[in-house]
C-alpha cells in the first residue's frame, strides 16, 4: 500500500524510479544477488507487451520453440567476438546431481550458439529455409549494481533467431523486426523511438551490424529499448549451418537475432511516470479503469453498490480491463493515491450524489488532481448512459495525449549543436544529433569528456555533406549522442 | 520427413515412442546431457496446453508471477524433508561473473524455497490471504537417463504456490486444482485420469498431503500426470509466513503447491499414437486439419488449388486451424504418412474428381488407412458445401472417439485381484485395485516383488471394510498399484 510519497523527479529522478517500482508494486528485490522478482501486476503488465509482440511475430511467420537455460562453456569459444562480450558476464554451473561436471555449464546470457548448434542439425536445403525461431524466456548476465527491470542480472526477454538463404533476406528480416519494435513502442507503449544502426563499438558481439530503437526518459537520458542484429555468416561459419542451394550446391546460411526484454517497463515508467507514481499507456495497463465507490454508511453503501456493480458488468462486457476497489479498511483519498501509483489510466468515481444525477466522476490519469493554477478539478462529470463507450473513447484519448507528450517533450530535447564546444553542453541535459566521422576515436573522445555515448545512426537520412563535430573530417551521416542507461 | 517407419508399438513399445518423438518433430535431444529441445511443433501443442490451463487458473483467481531461476543452496536447507528429497538433484551455478560465489546457487528444481521467502515478506494480514501466484517456465532436476518429455534434466511446466489463512481453504484449494487437471486431462487431452492420494512413501518431499492424477498408457504402464500438494504449516514455519488474523494475533500461513509438466505431452503421446504415429487430440492439436491437393500437371493443379485455396479460407473463417501441404517435391503417399505421424486429426484430400463432384475425401487420423478385414478405405467422401461445419464436427467425434477409446482400455486393465498371487500377476500388465493397510512395509514388499508401486489412494471411496491384500490387516480404503513411469 502506497502511504508515503514518492520524492519528486526533480529532487531524486533514481530514487524516485527505485520507490515507484516498488510501491506500485511491480516488482521486488529477491534474495539472490542482481536479480528481482516481478509481481502479478508487473507481470500482468509484462503479460500484455509479451502477448501482443507473440501475435505479430508470429502473423510474420515465426513460431516458438524452447532451447536448454544451461549451455555448454565450449560454445561460447566458437565466436571470437562472441565469447569476448559474454564470457566475464557468464553464470557458471560446475556441479550436478551431487558431481563435478567434466565440462563446465553457463546459464544462458542469450542462446545464438545453442540455436546455432540445433540449426546445423536441422537445415539441409533451401527448403528449410527461413527458418524463424523465437523464444521466450529468461536469460542471465552477472551484474551486481541492480536496477529493477533496467538491469538485472537475470531479466525477461524473447530472442528472435533467424536463418535465411541469402543476405537480403537477413537483412530485410533485422528491418522487418525493428520496424515492428517501432511500432510496438509507438502504439502500445506511447513510447516514441529512433530506429538506427549501432556503431562499431557498441553492436552486439559477434554482429555485422547492430540496429536498434531509442527513447527518450524524462531525464533525458536514452534508453536503448530493443535491438536487431544482422549476423552475416559469423555464426553460421561458427556452427557451420549450411544448406544445399538450387544447384545442390552447400552454402552458408546469412542469420539475425533480435530481443525486446523486461527493459521496457524500465522505459515505460520513466517517460510516462510522474510525481505521483506510474502512469501506464491504456492499450497495455493490465487494469485500464478502477471503480472506486464512495459511501459514509450502509444506506449510502447499497444505494452506491448497486450502480457500481452494474457499470462494472457494462465496463467488463465492453472489454475494458475493469476493476472494482471495495476495501473497506481504507479511505476514498488512500484509494485515489494508490490507483494513482499504480498509473491506472481512469478512475471512475461514484458517490451518493451521482447516484441520484445518474452520473459519475471520470479522473484522467494522466491528468492527475487539480490544476495547480485554477486549483480546478481534473475531474469529468458524465452521464452513467453509455459509460463503456465514454471510457473506451477516454482510454484512446489518453494513449494519444501519451504519446503525443511524450513526442514533443523528446523533440524538444533533441539539439544539433553547430561544435564540438556546443556538443559538449548539449549533452549534460539532452540529446545531440551530429555529423560524425564513425571512428572509434572521435567516439571515445565524446564519451571520455562527456560521458555521452553514440546511440545510433538514424536510418533513412538524406543524402548530405558534412564534417564530424569532433575532429571535422568529411561525414555523410549524423548520429545520436546522449548519456544512457 | 518422416520416410522410415516407426516400430510397431508391440514390437517396442519404447523405441516406438523415442522414435515418434523425433519423427513427428516435437521435439530433438540437446546437446547438453539429459536436456531437450521443444521443436515448433511440440512448442505450438504446449502453448496450447497452458494458455486452456492458464485460462482457468485466471478465472479461479490466480496470478502469475516471476521468481528468479537461481536459488540460494541455503534455503534448501529450511525444510528438512524438502532438502532431502531435492539436494542429490540439483544443478549447481558456483562462479558468476568470473568470480567463485561466496554462497553456491541452485537452478530451480521447484520455487518452494524462494516463493516462501518472499511470500513471508508480502503477508502481513488477513487482508493479503489468499495469495494465489502461478510461475510459468522451467526447472532443472538433473537426470541422465533422458527420456523425451517423461524424463529430461530440464522440463517446462508451471507451479502455483498458494498461502491461506485456514487449513479447510488450503486443503478446498488442492483438490480445486486436481478437478482443474482432470478438467483437462479429460476434456482436453482426452485423457482419463484417476484422482487420489498419494502414499507416505510416494508424496512430495515436505508435503503433508500429496494428491495426483494418474493416467494409463498403450503399455499398461501409469503415469503420473499432475500433483497438487498441501504443505499444512511446513513451509510457512520454515519460511516464517504469518500474517495477522481478525484477532490481531499472529498466525502461520497453510500452503499449497501444484504442477502440471511438459510430461503431459508424453503421455498424449502413449495413451493415443498408435503404429503410424502420433495422434493429436483435436482440441490440442496445434494443427487441426490439413489440406493435401492432389494433381499430376499443372492444369490438374490449377483446378485443384483453386478450390483447395478456397476450402483453406472457409476452414480458417471457422477457426479451424487449418494447414495447406503445398509442398511441390514429395508425392501425395509420403504427404498422408508425414501428416499421419504428425497427429493431425483430419486430412482433407481434393483431387480433380473431387472438384468435378463438388466433394472431398476426409481421412480421420483416429481411424487410418484401410479397415484391415474389409480392406474398405477409412475415407470419407462429403460435398463441399459446408464443409467448415462438417469438419468442426469431425473434429468433436474425434475428440469424444478418443476420450471414449482410452477410457475403455484403462477400463479393461484394471483388475481387483483375490488375493496377493493374484495382484502379482496382474501387475505384470495392468493395474491392481486393492485395499492395503497403508503401511511402508506392505507397499515396499509389492515393489520388491513386482516392481508396481502404489499409485493413488482413489477419492472418494465409499465407507467399505476390507483386509489389506499383502499382510491381511483390516483396511478402509483402496489403492492402486502399478508398474509406472
Amino acid at each position: 500500500m502506497a502511504e508515503e510519497k514518492l520524492p519528486t523527479r526533480a529532487e531524486d529522478f533514481a530514487e524516485w524510479y527505485n520507490q515507484l517500482v516498488i510501491k506500485a508494486d511491480l516488482a521486488d528485490y529477491a534474495p539472490v544477488r542482481g536479480c528481482m522478482v516481478v509481481k502479478p501486476y508487473g507481470w500482468a503488465l509484462w503479460e500484455n507487451i509479451t502477448s501482443w509482440l507473440d501475435k505479430e511475430f508470429k502473423e510474420t511467420g515465426h513460431v516458438n520453440a524452447a532451447f536448454p537455460t544451461l549451455i555448454p562453456l565450449s560454445f561460447f569459444e566458437k565466436e571470437k567476438e562472441h565469447v569476448e562480450g559474454f564470457s566475464p558476464q557468464l553464470a557458471v554451473v560446475t556441479h550436478g546431481g551431487g558431481e563435478k561436471l567434466e565440462e563446465p555449464l553457463a546459464v544462458r546470457p542469450t542462446s545464438e550458439t545453442i540455436i546455432g548448434h540445433m540449426y546445423s542439425k536441422w537445415i539441409k536445403s533451401w527448403r528449410d529455409l527461413p527458418l524463424l525461431i523465437v523464444q521466450w524466456g529468461s536469460v542471465l548476465r552477472w551484474e551486481l549494481r541492480t536496477k529493477l527491470f533496467l538491469r538485472t542480472a537475470e531479466f525477461y526477454w524473447h530472442e528472435g533467431h533467424t536463418a535465411h538463404a541469402s543476405g537480403e533476406e537477413a537483412l530485410e528480416e533485422m528491418y522487418r523486426i525493428l520496424d515492428i519494435y517501432e511500432n510496438f513502442c509507438v502504439n502500445e507503449a506511447a513510447i516514441p523511438v529512433i530506429k538506427g544502426t549501432k556503431s562499431e563499438t557498441e553492436k552486439f558481439p559477434g554482429a555485422q551490424i547492430t540496429t536498434s530503437i531509442e527513447a527518450m526518459m524524462w531525464d533525458k537520458r536514452a534508453l536503448q529499448s530493443g535491438t536487431s542484429h544482422y549476423f552475416g555468416q559469423n555464426f553460421a561459419k561458427a556452427f557451420e549451418i549450411q544448406y544445399l542451394d538450387h544447384n545442390n550446391s552447400l552454402q552458408f546460411c546469412e542469420t539475425t537475432s533480435w530481443a525486446i526484454s523486461s527493459r521496457i517497463i524500465g522505459a515505460m515508467i520513466m517517460v510516462h511516470g510522474d510525481d505521483q507514481g506510474l502512469v501506464l499507456p491504456p492499450r497495455l495497463a493490465p487494469i485500464q479503469a478502477v471503480i472506486v465507490p464512495i459511501y459514509k454508511n450502509d444506506a449510502e453503501k447499497s444505494k452506491v453498490m448497486e450502480v457500481a456493480n452494474r457499470i462494472f458488468k457494462e465496463l467488463k462486457a465492453a472489454k475494458i480491463r475493469i476493476k472494482m476497489d471495495e476495501r473497506d479498511n481504507v479511505s476514498s483519498g488512500f484509494k485515489f493515491n494508490d490507483w494513482e501509483m499504480r498509473g491506472v489510466p481512469v478512475r471512475v468515481e461514484i458517490g451518493p450524489k451521482d447516484v441520484d444525477k445518474e452520473s459519475v466522476a471520470l479522473a484522467r490519469r494522466d491528468k492527475p488532481g487539480r490544476d495547480p493554477l485554477t486549483r480546478a478539478s481534473g475531474k469529468i462529470f458524465v452521464p452513467q448512459l453509455d459509460l463503456a463507450s465514454t471510457v473506451s473513447g477516454l482510454l484512446i484519448e489518453i494513449q494519444d495525449a501519451l504519446l503525443k507528450r511524450a513526442t514533443e517533450f523528446r523533440d524538444a530535447n533533441i539539439h544539433e549543436p553547430k561544435d564540438y564546444e556546443e556538443l559538449k553542453k548539449v549533452v549534460v541535459d539532452s540529446w545531440a544529433l551530429s555529423f560524425w566521422c564513425e571512428s572509434a576515436e572521435c567516439e571515445a573522445k565524446v564519451k571520455e569528456d562527456t560521458k555521452a555515448t553514440t546511440r545510433n545512426i538514424p536510418l533513412n537520412q538524406p543524402e548530405q555533406e558534412g564534417i564530424c563535430i569532433v575532429c571535422g573530417k568529411p561525414s555523410k551521416r549524423k548520429v545520436y549522442f546522449a548519456r544512457a542507461y
